[in-house]
Parts: C-alpha cells; sequence; structure tokens
C-alpha cells in the first residue's frame, strides 16, 4: 500500500496531448504563419493525432505582438513568433531572430545547428521561462517602399519611415525617423504622405498589399533582416514535462519547417517579384552611402547594446566568431558559383 | 466466420519495424555519411525505438556503388546515396541529385520542397522501384586539386583528372580525360602523377585526405555540384507498407536531414578551408574561359540527353523554369546582402 505502480512505458511514451499555439500572423500571411501550421501537421501526422498543437492566428487568443507574453504566462502552450518583437523588454531576444547586417537564412542555420546558435538563445529564454527553436526563415527581405527615390544618405534624412525593433534603433542615426504602424494602416499612410517609406516583408507578402501603388521606389537588400528566424517559443514548465520521444518529434518538426518555410518563400518571391515590376514597382539597390552608414550605425548600437546587457553581448560576441569565418568562406565556390549563374541568367542562357 | 477482426487502430499506427540502410560513404566521410545516421536518430527517438533503421557504411553489406541496387532489389529497405552515381544506368538517375551548373543548396530546396521537384524525381523512380526524399547537401563543391596551375582553357585540354559521372561527360568536351578512381586511391595517383588532378567534395572532407601536399592548386567552384542532393531511396513495396505515421515522420526526418548536413557542412568547412590554406593549398578561382566553356558543354550535354531519354528532358525541362526565375530574383535582396557582407568581412570591419 501507497506504493503506485508504474504505467506501462508505452503509454508513458505516447500519451494524448493537445496544445495551443498563438501565432503573431495573420492567416493572410499564408507563409509565415503556415510555418506554425507545418510543425503542428508534422507533429500530429506523426503521433497518429495524439500529440495535437492548435494554432491560432494573431488576435485569436492575444494580440499577435503578445504571443511570446501568452507563452511565458502559460496562457498557451507555446507561441509561433520572432523573437525581435520582444525587443524592447529585452534586447537579447532579437538576437535569435536577427541582427541587422548579420546573417544570411543559410549561415543563420549554420550558427543555429552547429555554431551553438540555438543552446545560447536558450540560455537567455530560460531566464525568462521559455525554450525556442527555430522554425522557419523569410530570406533576406526587401529594403521596402519609397515614395520618393533615394540617391544618397542625405535623402534618408528626416525620412518617415515604418520600421521597427532594433531595425528602427540602427536607422535612426541615419537621421530616419522610425514609426510604429500596424500592417493594415500602412498603406493609407503612405497613400496620405503621412509617411513616406515603409518596409515589410518580401515580394510575396509585399505584392498582397499593394505598396506600389503608393510608394513605387522599391529598394533592396533589407540590411536589417538578411535571414530572420521565425521561432517556435514554449513555456519551459510544458516542454519539460513532455515525453521524450514527443520532445524529439517537435525539434524534428521545427527543424523541418525551418528549412520548408524558407523554401516556400524562395520558391514563392520570385515570381511575385516580377508581378509587382510589372505593376509598377521601381527596383533600386541602396546607394552604397546608405549601406555604409547603415552598418557603422548598427556596430554602434550592437557596441552601446554589448555595454549595457550581457546576454546580448554574449550572443553577439558568439555570432560574430562564426559570421567572419562564413563571409571569408563564401567567397569562394558559393559566391562565384552563384555569380556565374547569373551572368548567364542575364545572358539567357540558362 | 471467416471474416477477420481487425487490430486496433493504435497497434496499427506503431508497429515495431526494423529496417536496414546500405550507405554509399563510409564512416570517415562523418558529414555525409552522417546524414543517414541523422535520420534514423530522428525516426528512433520519436518512435520510442520502435521504429528502427539501422545504417551500414560503404562495404558493410554491398559496396558503396552498389546501395541504389540493394534497395531496388530489396536487400535493404533503403539507400543512403547520392543520384547521379546510377547516371550510368540511367542519366534520369542524376536529375535528382545535381546536374552541372544548376541549382545553389538554397535554390535545390526551393525547387525540390515547392517546385514539384521530389515528385517529378520521384514519378521516374516508381519506374525502379524506388521512391526516395531528399536527406543532405553539401553546398557548392570546390572544383579540385591540380598539380600545376590553369592559367586559360588550354591548360585543361589532355588533363587526366578523377572526376565522375556526368560531370566527366561535361568536362570531356574541354578536353579533359576524365578517370574514375576510387577515395583512397587519389593521393598516390597524384602523388605519382599518374593523374593531373582530382575533384573531392570540399574542404572538410578533402581535408582529411591531404591532398594539398600533392597538388597544391585548389580551384573554384565545383561548378559541377552547385548544391548536390544526398537522398535515402526506399524501396517502393517498402515504403508502401508503412503506416501513415511512419511514413510521415520518415519526410519530416528527411527534410531535417536535409537542412541540417548543409548547416554542419557550412559551419565545418570555412574552418577547414583557413587550415588548408595555412598547410599550403593555393586557392584559385577558375579562368573564365573555362567557365563559360564548361557551362557552354553542360547545355550541349543536356541537349543530348533530352533528345534521347523523355524522364530525363521532363526533369531538365522542370528545372530550367524555376533556375530561370530564381537566378532573376537572387541578383536582389540575397546577393547585394551576401556582398556587402563579405566587403565588410574583407574590410575588417565584422
Amino acid at each position: 500500500a501507497g506504493a503506485t505502480l508504474a504505467a506501462p512505458a508505452i503509454a508513458q511514451e505516447s500519451p494524448t496531448i493537445t496544445w495551443r499555439m498563438a501565432s503573431s500572423f495573420p492567416k493572410s500571411l499564408d507563409t509565415i504563419y503556415g510555418s506554425g501550421e507545418d510543425v503542428a501537421t508534422r507533429v500530429k501526422e506523426a503521433t497518429d493525432g495524439k500529440f495535437t498543437i492548435q494554432v491560432f492566428a494573431a488576435g485569436e487568443i492575444v494580440p499577435g505582438l503578445q504571443a511570446m507574453d501568452a507563452a511565458t504566462d502559460g496562457t498557451v502552450e507555446c507561441a509561433n513568433t520572432v523573437g525581435y518583437y520582444s525587443w524592447g523588454k529585452d534586447p537579447a531576444f532579437a538576437c535569435g531572430a536577427d541582427l541587422p547586417f548579420t546573417f544570411s537564412a543559410r549561415s543563420k542555420a549554420a550558427y543555429n545547428y552547429y555554431g551553438g546558435g540555438i543552446d545560447t538563445y536558450n540560455e537567455f529564454l530560460a531566464t525568462k521561462g521559455l525554450i525556442s527553436f527555430p522554425a522557419g526563415n523569410t530570406g533576406a527581405q526587401m529594403g521596402g517602399w519609397y515614395r520618393k527615390e533615394i540617391k544618397s544618405l542625405d535623402d534618408m534624412k528626416g525620412l518617415k519611415m515604418r520600421i521597427s525593433g532594433l531595425a528602427g534603433r540602427v536607422v535612426e542615426k541615419l537621421g530616419v525617423v522610425p514609426q510604429q504602424i500596424a500592417g493594415g494602416d500602412i498603406y493609407p499612410s503612405l497613400e496620405k504622405g503621412t509617411i513616406d517609406a515603409a518596409e515589410w516583408v518580401g515580394p510575396y507578402d509585399d505584392e498582397k498589399l499593394g505598396f506600389q501603388k503608393v510608394a513605387p521606389f522599391y529598394y533592396y537588400p533589407g540590411f536589417w533582416e538578411g535571414g530572420p528566424t521565425v521561432g517556435v517559443f514554449i513555456n519551459l514548465e510544458k516542454w519539460n514535462a513532455l515525453p521524450d520521444t514527443y520532445k524529439s518529434l517537435l525539434r524534428t518538426a521545427c527543424q523541418a519547417a525551418d528549412s520548408s518555410t524558407l523554401a516556400e518563400y524562395d520558391f514563392k518571391n520570385p515570381t511575385a517579384l516580377k508581378n509587382l515590376v510589372a505593376s509598377g514597382a521601381q527596383l533600386r539597390p541602396f546607394p552604397e552611402d546608405v549601406m555604409t552608414a547603415a552598418f557603422d550605425a548598427s556596430r554602434q548600437v550592437y557596441a552601446e547594446l554589448s555595454a549595457q546587457n550581457p546576454a546580448f553581448k554574449k550572443q553577439w560576441d558568439a555570432q560574430q566568431q562564426f559570421m567572419n569565418d562564413w563571409y571569408l568562406y563564401q567567397q569562394t565556390a558559393e559566391y562565384t558559383f552563384d555569380t556565374m549563374m547569373m551572368i548567364q541568367q542575364r545572358n539567357g542562357k540558362l
């Protein structure tokens, strides 16, 4: 008496579990919202529905920008969001998502999965009661829509631009006046001239909002998001309570979704960009002096944040080391192969 | 009487299954051999060992180049190999692996997962009793090791080079004399001068073999392998007999391994390349006339093969369409972001 019988091991390994996932994204952003659905589908199929994750779009349980909080306080078991949305609470949240002028999607994966990126980020997140795994990437984003052409750094000064988070802090140093505006309000603000410019995502998402009609100059690259990671952020207690089988499956599903979301953007963006140009978007690279000044500004911001915040500094230091190795290496086979293929594309020989 | 009772659904969904996987790779190639182990580990962990895939290195059950045959004839349930090893049996096998001057690893993923690449390849493989899912990628490989410097296309003429498969057929048109030599025999052949050059993989794998001591000129890019896919090739009857749960899990595990293997190479190659240069490798880009002639030769080969082989033609046509879209698109945000980061790396500002 007093002793309880252990349940059979097989039953412990496959309990029926239902989680709720709060997404930061509306269903209309089908690619990035879809990263959460992708994870849920993979987990459900592999367990014959015994481990189910119900995904809720932004606003269904909590507003999109509160998804992280909902996972932290246990309102939901997990969130599908981007760490930099929480940078105002702690800049170290941004490090697992994207810092301006750092990784491409591909080098980000190398850093995350083999360079200790996931573990370093989770050391920080554990102090907030969370654990996270990458589950999506948009690739390098575009630099946004501008009502007037940007011919040099001078044209950025005083520009009222919809740009959020840490990127706003970087471009502020160039004289840009960052504006926080929700997705649905960007188009009328550009139309009225309340703002001069706005960044959103990339061609596939931007096309839906029709910005080319009111701010036709479409700049690249979005140097503040070379390869932003969308993550599944899990309440740490809920994670710890999962059986090992479901922990392993969920990590594998997240990693598959991480790569699959990028592949989906990469497949859809090329067609969307052609459509945008056909309907009036005027493609422009940022002038060199804008790029150089923005790069320098980003390093000033990192120095400031590192001086104030050890969790930020630890992650930033780790990123710098691999970044240097990667961008030296990429100059050999990868870059020359890509360059050759682009030349042949321009020559109509592919 | 005569009617059998259906087994409980739950038992059908989680049967105990043990498969054998024949790898084309020795354990010493830990990254690429590891792609098979990675899939097996993910599947085993998520099923608490009920679905187990035992991985056998090249030579343990069959020689490395016979792994595909072993899966076809049912000696093993599946193989971990690269499709182009079987191109001599049917050139269409190469299309799911890599064709010279086609995709980077990243655009390959977009083509495979969203551009119909996997399905198109599996239509062909079904005629051979197989089904395959991508489960690894090396990234753009290097162009190999040369005893003498290559200053122009003339220096390629008559060059005895260890290079296999379809790539050999392409460089033959440049006057190269392709040689089929097993991995372990390459070093002594270069040392004695029996061959003038040899391609292997990339810095991480090449470093183990020490080629820089006998053929110090290390060229890039390996234009015949911009993003080769390593696949899990499954006997179609064995695949069809799996429960849906295991089918889904295996596909997810393969997709995670596809991205993870690339991330591992991307993390390890930069350090290996620095080591190689420190120990005498002399890095060189291929001269422009070599690249252009090789590109043109590749298109001649595809025209020849398309005229003879409808299964090849169907895949090649599908690849061309997305390739054109991708390399146009990549010229915007992705390429300019990467270029900026490489400039900053050279300037010591990362």
